[in-house]
Parts: C-alpha cells; structure tokens; sequence
C-alpha cells in the first residue's frame, strides 16, 4: 500500500495487528476515523490506554476486573459456595447474560492441550484446588468445552480434587433448544440419547 | 453483556463504534489486547490519538497527508499537469498501488448524489475548477466508478469545464483482466463490446 501520511500508515499497521483485521479493514476503519471528526478516534485512544494501564485480574477468580477483586466475587448477593470453572473470561460474561447463575466463577485462562504444549501449571489450576481445599468451596460446576481437551482438563481437576468434600457436575451436554435433530453431529445425538433424563425432571 | 469491569466494558463500546465490528468482535479484540501484554493497546491507542490530532488533508488535492501540500503534490518527479480526479483517498492508493500513473490526484471526498442528498457543493469540485481555470492542468483523468452517481459527476464536473483548454478522458471500462466473459454483468460486456479499441492500439 502506498500511504500519501505516515500518521495515517502507523494508524493502519497497528489496527491490522488485531486478530482478523487485514490491511484493507484496517485502512477503511482509520479512513472512517478520519471523517468522522477525531471523535471516535480519541474515545478508543482513550479507552485503550486505559485497558494497558488499569485493567487487572481478580485475585480470587482470574476474571478482569477494575479492582483487586471483582464485582462478582465481591457482592453479597452471590453464593460463594458454588463455583463454575470456565475457560475464559468470555465463558463468565456468556454465562452472566444467561441470568440462570448465581454462584461465583473460576477461570481457568486456557484448558490443558498437549498439542499446544499447554500444561496444568500453564493455567488457573493450582489457585482453584487451594480454594477447595481452604473449604470455601461446596459445588464445582464444569462449564468447559466439551472438547477432548476440555474433557482432560476436567479428569485431571477431577483426579486432583477426590479426597476433598466438593460436589462436582458438569454442564448438561445434548441437542440445542430449537436445532433440529437432524442437524445434530452424531456425537451429540448418540451421547445426548445415552445419558437421557426422566421426563418428570426437566 | 455483562462485564466484569467497567474499562473493559468502555473499551468494547468504543471498539464496536467502528464500522462492521460488532459487540462480540470488539469484545474478542478487547480480550485479545490484554493477553497481548499491553503492547499493542498501547501502540494502537497512541496511532489513534495522533491521527485525531496531527492528520491533515492536502490543500492541493484533498488527500489525507502530514504536511499541507502532499508527498504526491510536492513531488518533482511527477507531472502535475495530468489530473486524476477520485472519489476518496482509498481511490488514490489503489492507483499508485499499481504504480501506473505518473500525474497528481484530486480528491473529490465523495460523488454527487441527489438520493443521498449529495450535491456539488458538498464535494471537492469548486476547488478542481479554481485548479483547472488557473492554467496548471492539461489533462483531467476521471478515475470515478462507473455507476449513475459516478457518470452524473464527470458530467457535472465536464459542464463546468468545457470552455477550458484541459484534456478530459475517463478510466477505461470493460471486462476485468482474468476475467471470464460468461460471468460479466450483461451492461459491462455490452457496453466493452460497444466500445471495442482497434487491436494494435492495445
């Protein structure tokens, strides 16, 4: 690309750094910036060098978090006995916007994946089985991918956490509401008539 | 979306004011900025920032430039009596990317459109004219993309010039190079038939 402003090449480059924005978005987006009176421009400046120096994790749960410990973990209203382990932090807000949860999270930031040489020291593991075994903790529930390696994950957290007095469930897995049985991966369908649930406990 | 920070959430709103990116997108990018350790942030955010505040448009020809006159404009080694005339900056780069054309630009900054309520006045003409009538140009290229909107402002523009002593020619129009003729809309194969060049002149 031949850029008639270095400012507005440097603008470019650094937004084409983002994860799926190539070149061309990156130039219609600043060149929309550009037109739009500096204002947008200066608000995500803003925001951003606000999201380099102030954002922080929540001690207790990993999630981002303004303070030392986050909203969640903090309020009162919340059951503290009842954890959900997530990958990330996207799991937690997906979860919140589901308004069916009213425990406290545990994200994991990553799961184990020996292909991608993550280990169990790699991610949220330790923290969570030392709030287990400081007793704080009656319920974990599993919101992990089922995936073959969030399944490793949830074994080896499992395996970890035996001996201590914590009821462990992971989140049901079958069809979706509204897909079509058809559609349905063989996997999904086949596991989701194996581990059927009585008619009267839905 | 339920956020567990407030800077997060600012970052995500002001991400997702861009165009085609939408809440998940800007909450993806936001994520992925602060597993990147801040560099990135801090880089984009300082781009931005300066683009607010250092960007400048050419008093020549309207592109986007650090300077008041252009690198383009300023140049020696181009012929600035050979005028392309585009419609947006993005017109400028695509036709230097092809290293094609040794003339200077004009900047139209948009083509009249009456539905869009988009009239001469709202666009770069008056100071194309004032360019033309001043004796520095010999020939006017017009770049400008073939639609209604596109053929209604070269007509505009050669109405208010054809007293003046300036070459005026158009990009050419036909079928794509690479292109398969089955696949051509019906009026660009019409129309590349209708306007068919003398084989040796290629």
């Amino acid at each position: 690309m031949n850029f008639t402003s270095k400012v507005l090449e440097e603008a470019v480059e650094s937004l084409a750094s983002l994860p799926s924005i190539g070149k061309k978005s990156a130039l219609r987006l600043a060149l929309h910036l550009i037109n739009d009176n500096n204002e947008k421009s200066i608000r995500i400046s803003k925001a951003l060098d606000k999201l380099s120096s102030e954002i922080t994790y929540c001690k207790q749960c990993h999630s981002v978090s303004d303070d030392e410990i986050c909203k969640i973990c903090a309020s009162h209203s919340r059951n503290p006995k009842v954890v959900c382990v997530v990958e990330s932090i996207r799991d937690v807000m997906a979860i919140e916007d589901t308004g069916q949860f009213n425990g406290v999270y545990h994200v994991l930031g990553g799961i184990i994946s020996p292909i991608e040489g993550i280990g169990p020291e790699d991610i949220n593991i330790e923290t969570l089985i030392n709030r287990i075994k400081s007793g704080a903790v009656n319920e974990l529930i599993m919101a992990i991918s089922p995936t073959i390696e969030g399944d490793t994950t949830i074994y080896y957290i499992n395996k970890k956490i035996e001996k201590e007095d914590v009821v462990i469930s992971t989140i049901a897995r079958g069809v979706s509401f509204g897909g079509e049985l058809e559609y349905a991966d063989e996997l999904t369908l086949g596991r989701s008539i194996a581990t059927r649930i009585p008619f009267n406990n839905r």
